[in-house]
């Protein structure tokens, strides 16, 4: 039996072309019905593959729509980074990019796989290790615009407080809504770049 | 047939003891495997009730877990707020007993309610509506600690500079975590109460 072949995992290969194909169909049904909306079947059925296939590989629902979230998180940190030459402009430009992604079904969905994640942090390190990547790329990408700025002869904030002062309250409106206050990008600039 | 009682709800009875035993047990299987590790038939055996009884009052599970999230910060809700007679003091209690609940497996559950709550706003008015009931109530808490504040003749913020100060980096770091920066609940708190 030593000569029977491990499935190959070539890109275009069969294995890609249904990972592929699993992806695109969990992003339609995110985008159409919302991360509760859809079963196992119901994306084996819009990928064209068998349900077992999806559960051999991704073991849980929860499993492949983490790795779809992540998927697009990657591809969305690949957009070149905002380079005006100021600061402020770089991260005015960065946080409009953000809230539109986290106004977005996918971006939700990655928030929901985030926090499920962070409550397995004990029993699942894998699914653990996925988002703090994520959260540590993202902080990433801030730090080089910090880095440009700082190399111009910009003041610049330290990473910690561009996290706490730019980036959480635009999660905290994506998660919550506005409710009676409003939030102004503005002020909220002028306060992360406050010397 | 016009002679039979519609179903009694009153405290006490049968309807309120599966509610608390099912309550229970959710809170339970939360705490022992976090929000994804359990069924439908899990609750049902814990609580020892019938699992088409749980499925005929709540729908599905994730609205049930809904629920028990929302009583749960209620019930966070009705403790006395801190009142010090500082502002300062009484925003640094507050932050810590937020962190404390955040950190819990309840509070990550209300945030991925939350989170699926808003994913299905158009779709699911009812479940936004909780969500946006219990940000409200939060944000009133705060409020209440503002006036008193005020009425005592401190400097006092805005509610939403104390949502987007204070509360958001709480939220950022209970999803995210704290990577290779730390949380310097001074430095937030100078920055919450700058004039």
């Amino acid at each position: 039996m030593s000569d029977i072949s491990p499935p190959r995992r070539r890109p275009g290969g069969r294995t890609a072309r249904v990972g592929a194909a699993v992806h695109e169909a969990v992003r339609a049904l995110i985008e159409e019905r919302g991360r509760d909306g859809f079963t196992g079947r119901d994306v084996a059925e819009r990928a064209g593959v068998n349900e077992a296939t999806i559960y051999r590989r991704w073991g849980t629902l929860d499993n492949l729509v983490l790795d779809v979230a992540v998927a697009v998180a990657k591809l969305n940190q690949e957009q070149p980074l905002p380079d005006t030459g100021s600061l402020r402009r770089d991260l005015l430009l960065w946080a409009e990019r953000m809230t539109t992604e986290l106004g977005a079904p996918e971006g939700l969905s990655l928030l929901q796989a985030a926090i499920a994640a962070r409550a397995h942090t004990a029993t699942d390190s894998d699914r653990a290790r996925q988002i703090t990547d994520i959260a540590a790329a993202r902080a990433d990408l801030i730090q080089q615009m910090l880095d440009r700025a700082r190399t111009r002869g910009e003041h610049t904030p330290t990473l910690s407080r561009v996290l706490d002062r730019l980036v959480a309250p635009l999660y905290l409106r994506a998660i919550f809504g506005y409710g009676r206050t409003e939030l102004d990008l503005d002020d909220i600039l002028d306060n992360t770049l406050a010397e």
